[in-house]
C-alpha cells in the first residue's frame, strides 16, 4: 500500500497509508500551509489566523485593511498554489526563538496572538515552507508536490477564534483529495447539496435569515417563510386537536427549581441558558424542554382514570445553548418551537395510546409526501437492567405493549436493545434526508421517571391514588428542522398548499389587463388563496421567468383573449407549455390541490 | 365638620377631618390592628406578620402550625373584633424595651423580624390595643368604637415581605368605613367587580392559570382559553395579512447592543429582564418591543419607494418586568404576545396609511363588538418644541396629516397638546372596561427617531437616499390583556365564534341515544365547530345546568323524537326555552352565528 511522509507537530516524520483518514487530513493541512504561504507572499501587510484542516475541507482565516480576499480572487490562489506545489514544497520544522518569530509578524496581531499562545519556555515550534513561518498544531505531509487536486470553495466572514466579539475575520475555504476522481465526485456532491440546501434556498426564495451580529442561531423569519410556518402550525394544531389532544400555551420562562425536580438542570445544564436571577428570590430558566410546563397543567386539577388519555399538546418555543460553531440556518437553532405534546395514560393505556400515536404520525407524513422512513424500537438492555428506572413490571409490560402495537399495524421496525432512556423505552421514526442521511423525524417516549419526580397521580376506579406514565410525542419536530428538511426535499419547489405565493397574475399589459388582474386577484383572495398581481414595468417573459425562478405553483397570464371569455392561461410551475382555462376550472384545479396536500399524486 | 383623633407612629396624637383619606386610612390601620388583637387571642401560637391598610382595604398576615387560617372563621372574627370594638378599645403609644418586646414574641420569628427592623437604641415604638401590640408604622385612630362598618373579605397565600424565596403566610383582608351606607356600597362595587373579574371567571370557566411558584406572571393558557386566543390569533393574522401586512417571525432574543442603539436600555432598563451572558462575548436579552426586530426584517434588504409602504406585522412575544405585587391574572403580566406591526412610509404617505390603519382597527372593533371609545391624539407642545426630536418639518406635516385624516373619517377625537412621545405624535384610542376604567387598546404612534438612530433608509424616486417614518400600531394589544378585556366586558358569555366550547350535546339516554350523540358530533366537529358529547352518568337537568354554568352557546338535547326526525332539540345560552328543529336548520343558524362575529345584531 502506498505510503507518504507526515510530520508531527513535535517534529516527528513518520510514513503513513495514504488511504487512510489521517493522510488526508494531513494533505488538506498542507493544502492550508500553502495557502497561507501564497496570501503571505501575494498581498502586503496580510494579517493571517489559523490555518485548519477539518472534517473533508480545510480553511485560513485572514484580515486585511482594504477589502478582504474575495471569491473573485480564488481561481488566482488557486494557480499560485499550483506553482508552489510545483516547485519542491516542502515542510521544514523550526524550534524558532519567539522574539524572532515576534518579529517576523509584528503588524498581525493574530498571528502573533498564535505565536503566544503557543511558546514554551522562550520557544516555539513552528512549520516553515518558502517564506512563510506557522504555528505547528496538527499533522502535516512533508511534500507539497501532491497537492493537486484541490479546490478552493468560497469566503464567508468568521470571528477570531469564534468570539463574536472579537473581530470578524475573511474565512476561505478549500478541500484536496490525492485522486482527480475523489475530487470531482466531492465537488458534484457538493454542487448537489447546495442546489438542495435551505440556506441557499431559503436565500434565493427570501424565506429567512440569521445574523449573528443580532443574535447566533435565531432565525428570522421573512414573510414567505412565516406563510410556510403559520400553515404548517395551523394544519398540525387542527390535526391534533380533532385527535383529541388539548392545545394549550404556557410560558417559556420557568422557575428554576422545576429544572432541579425534573432533573434537567443536573444533567442538562450544558445545553440551557443562564438562568436569571429575578431580584425577588426568583431565579427564573429559558425552558429547553415543555415536559415541566405540560406537568403542571396536569397538576393543575385533580385527574381522575376517566380523565385519562389527558392529551396536552402545544407548538412549544424552547431555548438550547449550542456552540455557535454548530449553529446552521434552520437546522441547528438556538431558539426553535417544537410540535410537542404529552400523552398522560395508565399502564393498561399504553398500547392503544401508542399506536393512535403512530396513526397520527403516519397520516401526517402521507399528507407531506414523506414516504421514506423507518422504525426504531429502543428497549432496554435484559443483561443490565440496573442502568434504568427501577419497575421491571412497567418495563416488562410496556416494551411487551410497544413490540404488539407495532405488531398490530404490521410495521416493520429495528430493535435496538440497550438503547432504551434511563427513564423508559421509546420509538424513533427516522427519514432520510434529500442528502441521504439519517434524521429522526418524529419519536414516541415513555417516561415512567418524570411522573414520580412531580408526584402525578390520579384516582383510580378503585378510589385509589396512581401513578400516570408520561408518553412525550413529537409529529414533525420543531417548525425550523422541519422547514429546513421540507425546503431540501422539496428543493424549494414547495407544494400549492405550502407554497407562499401560490398564485402569480401578470396582465399583458398593464395599461390593459391590469383591472382584470387585479379583480381575478381579489376573487382568489377572498377564497383564501395567497396571490399577487405582477404590475411592474417589466418585459413579460421576464416576469414569467422570475415565477418559475420563485417556483410559484401557478403562473396566470391575462390579455385581451382572457379578458373577453373570463377565461385564465395558465402555467404550472415546472411545465413549458400554456393552458387555457375557464375560471371556474381553473379554481376547481387550483383547490382540489390545494386539498390534496403534498401527497404524492 | 367631624374630626378623629388620629395617632402618628411617633405617638403624636391630631384631629384630623373624618371625610379625608387620611382618617379613612387611620380607621382602616385600627381595624388591621384589631384583626391582629383577636388572632391574637383567638389562636394559641400564630405568628403575625404586617397588618397594612391600603387603597380601600386593609390585610393582616399570619401563620400557623397546623391549618392556616379559612375563609369559614372570619365571620366569627368579626363579631371578636366588634366585640372588641364595643369595650372601649383604644390604641396607646408605648417605647418599649426591645428585649422586653423580643420576649413577648420568641415563637414567633415574623414579629420577631418586624421588632429588629424598628428598634432604634434599644427601643422599639408600639402601639398597645389589650394584649395586642404591633410596631407603629402607620397613622392609626386611637378610639376604635368607629370601627363598626366593617367586612373581612377573603383569605390568600402572601409571601412574607413579597419574596418568593420566603415562606408563605396567610393573608386577610378587609375593608371599613365610617358610614354603613359607604360599606354597603363598596361591597356592592365588589361584587360586581368579582363577577366580571377576568380571574374569578377564568377560574369558573377553566381558562387559565398563574402560579407564582413556577414564575410569577407567567400565564398558563389551559385548553378553553388557548382555544379563545388561537382563534383571535388567526383572526387578525387573517385581517392583517388581507389588509396588506407582511406577517413574520422573528426570535424573542438579540443582543442587548440593539437595544442601546434603540435607546430601550438607557430609558427603559428597568422594566428590561436581566441580559444573560452567552460566555462567547454574546450579551442576550429577552426583547421588551418588537420594534428593533422589525427594523432588522427592513433592513435586511435595499429598500426603494416602490416597497413603501412596507407593512411588517407579528404576534410577537415580549417579557417585561414588572414587580410581583403589580402582577393580576391576565391583565399584569411578565411574558406577553403583542399584536404588533410597524409600517414603514415615505413621509407623504403618512395620512393615507393613518387612515388605512384606523379603518383597519374600527372594523376589528366591530367584529368584537367594541363600541364604547373614543380618540385621543397627542401632539407636541407648541410652546417648548425643544422637549422633542428636532425636525420642524416631520413634525408639522405630520401632525396636519393626522388632523386631516381624523376629519376625513368625520371622527371626533381629544387633542392633547403637549402629550406626545419625544420621538413623534400618536392616536391612542381609549375603551372603557366593563368596571367603567379607561383602557388604552389600541395606539398608533409615528416615529422620527428610531430610522435615525438604526440608519434606515430607502432610494427615492429622485435615486436619492432618504429616511422613512416609522409607525408603531398595536390593533388589539396583547392577547393577554385583549382576553381578560374581553373576559370582563362579556361577563365570560363568549359568543359563538370565540366560545371554547361551541355546541354541548346531551343524550336523553346514553344507551339509546349516545351513538346518534356522536354521529351528530362528528358532523359538526367536520364543519370545524368545537363540539362536546356529554356521555357521562348524571342527570339531564344537571348537565343542562353545568352547560348553562360554562356558558356553552348551544345545548343540544337528543331523544327518542331527535333520533326518529333527523332533529336537535336546541337551548341557547341564557335563554329558558327549547326549540326543535331539523340539524339542517340548526347549521345554517349556528354557521351564520359564527361568521357575524361579536357583532351586535
Amino acid at each position: 500500500m502506498a505510503q507518504v511522509a507526515v510530520m508531527s507537530p513535535n517534529g516527528e516524520v513518520n510514513k503513513i497509508d495514504k488511504d487512510s483518514a489521517e493522510s488526508a487530513a494531513a494533505l488538506r493541512q498542507m493544502a492550508a500551509l500553502m495557502l497561507k504561504a501564497v496570501l503571505a507572499d501575494k498581498y502586503d501587510g496580510i494579517r493571517l489566523g489559523d490555518a485548519v484542516a477539518e472534517d473533508d475541507q480545510f480553511w485560513v482565516d485572514s484580515d486585511k485593511d482594504d477589502q478582504q480576499v474575495s471569491a473573485d480572487e480564488l481561481e488566482g490562489l488557486e494557480a499560485d498554489i499550483k506553482k508552489l506545489a510545483k516547485n519542491d514544497a516542502k515542510v521544514e520544522f523550526v524550534e524558532r526563538d519567539v522574539n524572532d518569530a515576534l518579529a517576523d509578524v509584528k503588524n498581525d496581531k493574530f498571528s502573533t496572538e498564535l505565536i503566544n499562545d503557543h511558546a514554551k519556555n522562550g520557544k516555539v515550534a513552528m512549520y516553515n515552507l518558502g517564506n512563510a513561518y506557522a504555528v505547528a498544531e496538527a499533522p502535516i505531509l512533508v511534500y507539497g508536490d501532491v497537492v493537486k487536486n484541490f479546490k478552493l470553495l468560497s469566503v464567508a466572514g468568521a470571528y477570531w477564534k469564534g468570539m463574536s466579539s472579537n473581530p470578524m475575520l475573511q474565512r476561505i475555504y478549500g478541500t484536496a483529495f490525492y485522486k482527480k476522481d475523489d475530487l470531482a465526485e466531492d465537488l458534484k456532491k457538493r454542487q448537489e447539496a447546495k442546489e438542495r440546501d435551505h440556506r441557499v434556498i431559503g436565500n434565493q426564495l427570501d424565506l429567512f435569515f440569521v445574523d449573528p451580529k443580532v443574535g447566533a442561531g435565531l432565525p428570522y423569519w421573512l414573510p414567505k417563510g412565516a406563510a410556510i410556518r403559520r400553515t404548517i402550525e395551523r394544519y398540525i394544531i387542527d390535526r391534533e386537536v380533532a385527535d383529541g389532544y388539548e392545545h394549550v400555551y404556557t410560558p417559556v420562562l420557568m422557575n428554576l427549581d422545576a429544572y432541579k425536580t425534573s432533573g434537567h438542570w443536573e444533567h442538562y445544564r450544558d445545553d440551557m441558558f443562564p438562568p436569571m436571577d429575578m431580584g425577588d428570590g426568583e431565579m427564573l430558566e429559558l425552558r429547553p424542554m415543555n415536559c415541566p410546563s405540560h406537568i403542571q397543567v396536569y397538576k393543575h386539577h385533580l385527574r381522575s382514570y376517566r380523565d385519562l388519555p389527558l392529551r396536552i399538546a402545544e407548538l412549544g418555543m424552547m431555548h438550547r445553548y449550542e456552540k455557535s460553531g454548530a449553529l446552521s440556518g434552520l437546522q441547528r437553532v438556538r431558539e426553535m418551537t417544537l410540535n410537542d405534546g404529552h400523552t398522560f395514560v395508565a399502564l393498561d393505556q399504553i398500547r392503544s395510546e401508542f399506536a393512535k400515536i403512530l396513526k397520527l404520525i403516519m397520516s401526517v407524513y402521507k399528507d407531506f409526501d414523506i414516504t421514506d422512513y423507518s422504525f426504531r424500537l429502543s428497549l432496554r438492555d435484559p443483561k443490565n437492567v440496573k442502568k434504568y428506572y427501577a419497575n421491571d413490571e412497567m418495563w416488562e409490560k410496556s416494551q411487551s405493549m410497544l413490540k404488539q402495537a407495532m405488531d398490530d399495524l404490521s410495521l416493520d421496525y429495528y430493535e435496538a436493545e440497550g438503547e432504551a432512556a434511563f427513564y423508559g423505552p421509546k420509538l424513533d421514526i427516522q427519514t432520510k434526508t434529500a442528502l441521504g442521511n439519517d434524521e429522526t423525524m418524529s419519536t414516541i417516549q415513555l417516561d415512567f421517571m418524570l411522573p414520580e419526580r412531580f408526584g402525578l397521580t390520579y384516582v383510580g376506579k378503585d378510589g385509589q391514588e396512581h401513578m400516570p406514565v408520561m408518553i412525550h410525542r413529537g409529529v414533525v419536530g420543531t417548525m425550523e428542522r422541519f422547514v429546513a428538511y421540507l425546503t431540501e426535499i422539496y428543493k424549494g419547489a414547495f407544494p400549492t398548499w405550502l407554497a407562499p405565493e401560490q398564485v402569480h397574475i401578470i396582465p399583458v399589459s398593464d395599461d390593459k389587463h391590469g383591472d382584470y388582474a387585479d379583480q381575478l386577484g381579489a376573487e382568489l383572495r377572498a377564497a383564501k388563496i395567497r396571490v399577487n398581481v405582477d404590475h411592474r414595468n417589466e418585459k413579460m417573459g421576464y416576469k414569467i421567468r422570475e415565477a418559475q425562478t420563485q417556483k410559484v405553483p401557478y403562473t396566470l397570464v391575462v390579455g385581451d383573449d382572457e379578458m373577453a371569455n373570463g377565461s385564465v392561461s395558465v402555467r404550472k410551475y415546472g411545465e413549458k407549455e400554456q393552458n387555457s382555462m375557464s375560471k371556474q376550472d381553473f379554481m376547481d384545479e387550483l383547490l382540489a390541490d390545494i386539498a390534496s396536500y403534498s401527497r404524492a399524486k
